[in-house]
């Protein structure tokens, strides 16, 4: 019953060498893998260690030890992923901070941190500690007055640059594949596609740093996306580590699965979001085994980080908030144009950024980026200094505009005309009339939208590591909280319309401009990246109450809807599509009526399709053929003249072991019939050796009919992520398939330029 | 480039034919679906909305409204989920207490909801107020003594009796599908096996009144299992209604993937583990469409439940708990035996379980479905009466134990010795030593263990609807009870030991017993179902909080490991190769060294395969091969001595073609050659009118080649859902795999009897 031949695994030339060559079973760069094959080779691998493991009890070992290495690669996963996460919370502190001022006591403190050790304890003046001083204060002694804005203005455009010139530098010199938020590209990857040292040690290193430096300088970017990368550069760092992974490269697309879902673990503090993110948004081929180990090192991560506690909160997650009024279901309604603001939103970010995009790659633009990145820095801070709610830090930006106006609440937006008669608890505080803070900071804010609209655009996809979450959800929280505020304000003045009258009496506290801030923080995400689940779990596991996921649906769904009516592209696939990169995506769906006769190649009139037959060839043709074509392999039939078909013969197999096979093996020259079959064919007397390569040959290729539907085809592409098909007609080979032919015939059918998609 | 023909959809028979046949395209009952053509189907049918769409804006009006239909179908499941399982709740709260007494100011009150209405407001009187009167109150006017005990006891027997009677004899009259959890057969359904009437309206109607007769008669049942099997009937009902999902078989199991989480979702509280549910443990097919729809779904229903709020309490979940203390490294090690706890637990169960059912099935034993339910249900409500903890329902025992003992607890579980002096807050309670009442407790506990995991073995697959999750979780949560008490006075009298001296000091609340029942019956429910991810958001979502996610985690590992260790299959699958259903786990790996061509059919020796060919059998040949074979299609090839294959005709359209040829089509009698090919076959003068059944042939019929792996096979039959497979040598037909020929292999190098385990 078992057959004892195995036409899959890696280093099966045993019929003439002794040892595998080292490289066959690896892919090239920019090629697509085989995931059935890996698969197999997999099985093979772990069948070997099964059957030894009852040889001898260090074998048992071994294969204990080769079966725990998943979880042991998912728990460094986690440490590292949360301890970089925590690094960098704790350096984009410091270095945000230190573009205002620096701290007397000890320099590496910031800010806050240099304000906890201080005497002060009362709530106010705990950000105003001796200890803290601006520049101007350090430097010329004054703290208030023109002179010293001016100074401070300066010092804080100087660091600016500085942390972004550092940045795109070490961008340039060391990793260029650090730049951009790296999703784009990790969809790919874990789509099948090779590209060497996207993951390797010096992007995870310049990454890391460059985020630091770039989050620091006050761009109009988060570090969530890049978060991401960087966790998935920890996971393939060490799954390089363990052979079960380095060397099978389906085997490590499970590991990088597990990987992104720490990123954004650690990105937002919610190991159940980050874990449907990376189902939802960023994986391809997601085992139930993926799904539980990538918990595991979201919550590894997770808990690392909150150990490190960078935030001084003891909290997981990045913006914490807790409301004290239930929404009511007239409020559905300014959620849901929120919703529509967000897809609105979502539909112009990737137009325009992927127009800008285009412009840079076909103009002299692109040819100089550290100046472009100069220019936009510069721009950036000139502008964004005047105004406080650009000037901080953008994660603290929404946390302030997520944030319920306490009792003790001494920032602008909180300043309400307080009813002297108040006796309620803290924290009810029925609706109050604005003040002037108020009114100032929506004038503010509204400036800071349009601010923060603008310069995204033109900041994500330069050369240096960008992120879109927190930009995206900056401009929904801004818009989120002006409508808040204003319908609170409406509530307020108007409680006796009929819209208000049933929840909203006099002295009741029926408006959170928070929670619309958050409400429009989800839409504006959604609408760029038409996330939906994970975004709402994401919000879920931010506010951790169940109480206000049906705002937060039904504005992620409407903003989807919207945006979804002027394209289906979220941000992530437009930039897929932008760097042409073989992605077959799972969400699109193919409804035309072609058959695999329409796109399979030889088109008629084209030469015949290059095979090799059986027994007929000599090393010299099979050379020739090698030399004339630069396909990735040739299918194998019987006779040039039935055309039928018995297998599949990989190009850099066949260059391999005819190598080998002419240093190694006497009698093998060019007059030499190379053969298939089990059995040599019978020659003439005196002709040479002849070579045998069956152990080569994959006798199982995978084959469709000439009539079946291209939708079939293009589904059995995705589930079972082959690279190619053959085409066959009553049994007889008639062309061949290739995922890239595939791909074309897709942007064919969509009126798109084919060319223009491949990778180049 | 667009071809004209459409090889796939039904309704092909246009030939000779104006209307398509009522049945094909239909599936007969207990017959596998076949995922690709029903794929294809819905796509035919969506191309054709989209193109007429175009002609008038009423029929883009209905393109919209199909557009819709998933949307609103996902409501209506929602809706009445969530009615259904409010319903239940408040009828099952009702019987439990009728067996007890009743309420005089309104019979249909359960005991707490008659004490609402009443004036004893102090807490402890809360639970006796006149108007509940007990039955023997009512009758011989008697509250205590030893005749009034009896009284109340035998009563509460003949209650129990009645409610098992009743619902046994309903499902047997009415539903006989209505029995068990379900889960098992759905997930069958949803990996594209048909069992008519399964989900049928009597089912939904007969289950969900059962439900609540067994679970109100105390048996150690619980509703969690059968409400998914209940969402799952609403979600077939609602298909029903909208033709996009009725007549796709694919497309309607989307909808029940979605409605098995909407029922999870009302079973627990617990919307986002409901989707994971559904996607971990029971989907097969689950696009990420479904996963947004699910969660839309399970969030519909959990609103609706809470709308109805049987528990009284405002809360989604099933048992709300808060704990105030947080737990320590050292804890890890009770946690993680508790998970071995589980493991072992769950592997008695399942295997005494299993051998319970299979003697009924094999034995007399089967034939007195009601004598067995009237006999436990006797021995089950003799032993609970007298033992309070196995008296009151199940999942009140839970949340019971569940709770932490704050400073107004009346149980017995916290009669704790108080420390006079205290003067802390109500909710941080030091470590008390145990009064008299929590020593009689832990026996009445341990009595009530051994009692519950005796007796849930012979309940659970007897003829009335019965989950398992509930009788699980109180096995581990009195387990885990017991050991946290254990636990907590240890550290009480021990303080100076190493090990709690760091963390436990005298006058510290450091040990919550509670906690530990919590993750007590996580390890239980995860040694049964070998739930991972979803368990753990299931118990997430019930604390609300990731704090006490580790603990959590750490024995839902543990468990899963001891119990894989003795099997690796879960409750649901061994109840699935029990009855024999054809199900391809996605979970089992296949590491055969196999190749097709030991899989085929034919075998070596066995007759020749029977096949059809494309121009030269007359329609009485093809007529007698259906008569003589009972395969459910036939190959058809060039000719017997080619063997080249060009496509596949199943049975029943074969049937139907040639009756409906024979009836209505002039010329068409025995002696008429069959052909299928374009253009008719040149026949000699004289001979009948020729048949062209072109439009049935399959002209892309899935081929594999002999030497393909079987691990590839698998592979495939999976991730495509094909019913058969055609195996080729070189273009030549030389076999055929079918499903079932799969699983009976996989059987068979398991070691397993391969006839036991199919369909019977």
């Amino acid at each position: 019953m078992v057959n004892a031949g195995n036409m899959n695994g890696s280093g099966n030339l045993m019929d003439f060498l002794d040892e595998p060559f080292p490289d066959v079973g690896t892919y090239e760069d920019f090629h697509t893998i085989d995931w059935l094959r890996e698969k197999s080779r997999d099985t093979d691998r772990h069948r070997k260690i099964t059957n030894k493991s009852k040889e001898s009890i260090w074998e048992f070992i071994k294969s204990l030890l080769d079966a725990w290495s998943g979880w042991v690669v998912m728990l460094l996963i986690g440490l590292l992923a949360g301890t970089l996460a925590g690094v960098i919370d704790l350096a984009v502190d410091w270095m945000t901070d230190l573009k205002e001022g620096v701290c007397l006591s000890a320099f590496w403190y910031s800010h806050e941190q240099c304000c906890w050790t201080s005497n002060e304890t009362t709530f106010e003046d705990r950000d105003k500690c001796p200890q803290w001083q601006k520049w101007s204060e350090l430097l010329v002694n004054q703290s208030e007055g023109a002179s010293a804005y001016i100074l401070n203005y300066f010092l804080y455009i100087l660091w600016a640059l500085l942390f972004a010139f550092l940045a795109v530098s070490l961008v340039r010199v060391f990793a260029p594949y650090a730049c951009g938020s790296g999703i784009p590209e990790i969809k790919t990857i874990l789509s099948g596609f090779i590209i060497r040292g996207y993951l390797g040690k010096w992007t995870l290193l310049i990454k890391t740093v460059t985020l630091v430096l770039v989050v620091s300088s006050g761009l109009s970017l988060g570090k969530e996306g890049p978060l991401v990368h960087v966790a998935c550069c920890c996971g393939n760092f060490f799954s390089s580590l363990f052979s079960k992974y380095s060397k099978n490269e389906g085997k490590r697309r499970e590991v990088l699965s597990a990987a992104a879902a720490a990123g954004v673990s650690v990105a937002f503090g919610a190991p159940i979001g980050g874990v449907l993110f990376s189902l939802e948004e960023v994986s391809y081929y997601f085992p139930l085994k993926t799904l539980w180990r990538s918990f595991f090192a979201a919550l590894v991560a997770a808990f690392t980080l909150r150990s490190i506690n960078p935030f001084g909160n003891s909290r997981l997650v990045l913006f914490y908030v807790e409301y004290h009024t239930p929404w009511y279901m007239a409020e559905l309604f300014p959620f849901i144009l929120l919703g529509v603001f967000g897809g609105l939103w979502g539909t112009l970010f990737i137009r325009c950024n992927i127009a800008w995009c285009r412009r840079r790659k076909t103009t002299r633009l692109g040819k100089y980026p550290v100046l472009e990145v100069i220019a936009v820095t510069a721009i950036t801070a000139i502008i964004a200094y005047p105004n406080p709610y650009t000037r901080r830090s953008t994660s603290e930006l929404i946390s302030e505009l997520f944030n319920d106006c306490g009792a003790l609440e001494s920032s602008q937006l909180c300043d309400y005309i307080n009813d002297p008669n108040m006796t309620r608890p803290v924290d009810d505080i029925p609706d109050r009339p604005a003040g002037i803070g108020v009114y100032m900071a929506m004038w503010q804010l509204a400036l800071a939208l349009v601010f923060k609209i603008i310069i995204t655009i033109f900041t994500f996809g330069m050369k240096i590591p960008s992120g879109l979450f927190i930009p995206s959800m900056a401009v929904g929280a801004i818009a989120g909280r002006i409508v808040g505020i204003g319908v609170e304000q409406l509530a307020y003045h108007h409680h006796d319309w009929i819209i208000f009258r049933n929840w909203c009496r006099p002295g009741a506290d029926c408006v959170t401009p928070g929670l619309y801030a958050m409400v429009g923080a989800a839409a504006c995400l959604g609408g760029v990246t038409r996330m939906t689940v994970s975004l709402v779990v994401i919000m879920f596991e931010l506010t951790g109450g169940l109480e206000y996921i049906v705002p937060l649906m039904a504005a992620a769904v409407t903003s989807k809807w919207v945006a979804d009516a002027f394209g289906k592209e979220g941000i992530y696939e437009a930039h897929i599509h932008l760097n042409g990169y073989p992605f077959l995506d799972v969400k699109d769906e193919f409804t035309h009526r072609t058959l695999a006769t329409d796109v399979m190649r030889p088109r008629r009139g084209e030469a015949p399709l290059s095979v090799l037959t059986q027994d007929s060839m000599t090393v010299e043709d099979v050379e020739t053929l090698i030399k004339e074509t630069d396909y990735n392999g040739f299918p194998v039939v019987v006779s040039k003249d039935s055309e039928r078909l018995i297998g599949f013969a990989q190009r850099r197999e066949l260059i391999l072991a005819i190598k080998n096979a002419r240093q190694r093996q006497d009698g093998v020259v060019s007059n030499s019939i190379v053969y298939f079959t089990e059995e040599p064919p019978e020659l003439p007397a005196n002709s040479p050796h002849p070579l045998k390569l069956r152990r080569i040959l994959n006798l199982s290729p995978f084959t469709v009919t000439d009539h079946t539907p291209m939708e079939t085809v293009v589904d059995i592409f995705r589930k079972l992520g082959l690279r190619q098909c053959l085409v066959t007609r009553s049994g007889r080979l008639l062309g061949i398939i290739t995922k890239k032919d595939v791909l074309r015939h897709m942007a064919q059918m969509a009126n798109q330029d084919p060319e223009s998609i491949m990778f180049n």
